[in-house]
């Protein structure tokens, strides 16, 4: 039986209706991978949620497909965004797939090419203004209040509505709502989309319980935490660094309404969750993705958490989406021997220690 | 209801008994997506295996997992394998999760760091010997046959055991075996593999036909088409840059037995057929994935195929595998305008033509 995508998965919960295009690349339906390794560790029952596994290599898939697919009823045939990221690539290839054509907006201050490959690979334009990104954002939404052209940046109202999903997959796939959803915090979009989606499901009897939400700023960006905007956030974890979240007001509701809460965790504990969860659970995330890991392991030193709470951590994004990290984070140089058996087994041993 | 992996789901048809340890990162289970727009094109039914949304973004996955859990089940503490890519970015994440030890042998020859920070990051020991690929393969059979470390090269036979798997998914998501099976070769053992399960579900009465089996090796490396080794292969398609397949007897099987064929594409038709899944369908696949819908393309053009027949084509990695060839393949400077409404306007009028 083939899976056929959120959209038909879910669509009672979902704006679609008989004019919506059943748009999909399959995203969704990702693993949720035990931690066996750090459950132990931790005294806890821990499982990523592992969004890395979506078609474009980060949970923005699940907010796109939806808001491409109501785009295209509503006949546009062109979207944009302001993005140097994750929303530009799922965005072009939604775009690709739907036949609409894609552009994105980016400020043209050095950004890595890199970063945009996967958008124009996937047939988007784009265009650099002489601005920054707050300035690209600002003229996306004038142009889309004017042109027919359909904004998909977040504040399109769809985009949570189609993340909301992944809260759906949390409980079918665990048979019940977790004790505490851990999530990073950035745009602050997806724990919004998450709360929205426990709760529709305890509302429709598909959970008896919901999970304290507690979602996780990088200490350089963390403006909900400061209770401030931050004018220059900086943070090695690109996809949340963000000054001023849009959707701030989601993630403190979500926070206070589940008896959970906002809390930072420094890039120091980002990376160091980040190699952890590759190299004891196989598990390659993007720096950010680690941020809710890292923060679970800092309530925990605090004293949170019952032995043996049930811990889903939100992996939002590949890996393989920034290799550059990665290849910073290892130790650059393999040791280097003559091609004999012997001098081989010689480094073996020593690696070993 | 979670998906449990591959060791679970197809127990039944491997080699898995009450010792074998069940591993999983959730492999397989990955989406066969309909490809509207080139069906519409060339008059088939053409759907995409899509490979790269394994852990670790690529089909290695399905074999390393089965080769690490026996590996385990024999009470092995270390595997070791020769490989600059997928090979050893599977094997050190199943490693990881195993809590093996994990050996990389790699030539010291100008090996892009890149291509190895996965397997890295997942915890393996690089090793670099002062000689070639082949070398390097020769002292990993040496050493693994003479110590308790566990060879997983593709000559581990659970690694096409593991592999096959993709076939059955294939089979249960379309529910009947498909007309034709495209997919690149390069070491081939996929093709070997995939053949083996079909041949395996058909036998237990799960698809009531065969697929003919067509493999697409690269034009620089088309050691089976020319009937000989090619001593230094070349092709923009790395992962199947290879001139002296492992299986090559395998693979020559396979096309036969099934009424198939091995055939080759040239680089200029596998970055074509590259930039257009991504453009056309929203798919983002490693290069070489791209020599089997390639392959198609230039069978329809030879006559090949009746209207409407089923054709499935194996995209074996994502394409953030490869960013280099992502950045090379595309435009590299984005148009710059001012920051005002009317300048971004003039410029996606210029850019739609």
């Amino acid at each position: 039986m083939r899976y056929m995508g959120l959209l038909h998965t879910y669509k009672q919960y979902l704006p679609v209706n008989a004019n919506t295009p059943m748009l999909t690349l399959q995203e969704g339906n990702t693993p949720l991978i035990h931690a066996e390794n750090l459950s132990n560790e931790l005294d806890l029952d821990i499982y990523f949620k592992y969004e890395g596994l979506n078609p474009t290599g980060s949970f923005k898939d699940r907010g796109m497909v939806m808001a491409v697919a109501k785009a295209m009823e509503e006949g546009s045939r062109t979207i944009m965004c302001a993005s140097t990221g994750n929303t530009s690539a799922a965005a072009a290839a939604y775009a690709a797939r739907g036949g609409l054509n894609c552009i994105v907006l980016i400020p043209n201050n050095n950004i890595a090419l890199g970063k945009l490959a996967q958008a124009i690979i996937y047939g988007a334009k784009v265009i650099a203004i002489e601005g920054n990104f707050d300035r690209a954002l600002e003229i996306v939404r004038e142009i889309t209040a004017k042109h027919p052209i359909t904004l998909v940046n977040s504040v399109n109202p769809f985009r949570i509505e189609g993340q909301k999903t992944a809260a759906f997959e949390v409980v079918d796939q665990l048979g019940k709502a977790p004790d505490y959803l851990a999530i990073p915090v950035g745009n602050a979009g997806n724990i919004t989309a998450y709360w929205k989606g426990f709760k529709e499901y305890h509302a429709a009897g598909k959970a008896l319980t919901l999970p304290k939400m507690i979602g996780f700023e990088a200490e350089g960006s963390a403006a909900i935490v400061r209770g401030e905007p931050i004018a220059e956030p900086e943070t090695v974890a690109t996809a949340i660094r963000i000054g001023n979240p849009a959707t701030w007001k989601g993630a403190v509701a979500a926070a206070q309404d589940s008896g959970g809460q906002i809390n930072y965790v420094t890039d120091e504990q980002i990376l160091h969750a980040y190699k952890t969860i590759a190299s004891r659970e196989g598990i390659f995330a993007e720096p950010a993705s680690a941020a809710s890991i890292a923060g679970v392991m800092k309530l925990k030193k605090e004293g949170h958490f019952e032995k043996g709470q049930t811990v889903v951590c939100v992996l939002t994004g590949h890996g393989l989406k920034d290799p550059n990290i990665a290849i910073k984070s290892v130790k650059a140089e393999p040791m280097v021997v003559k091609d004999s058996e012997a001098a081989v087994m010689d480094a073996i041993q020593r690696l070993q220690g």
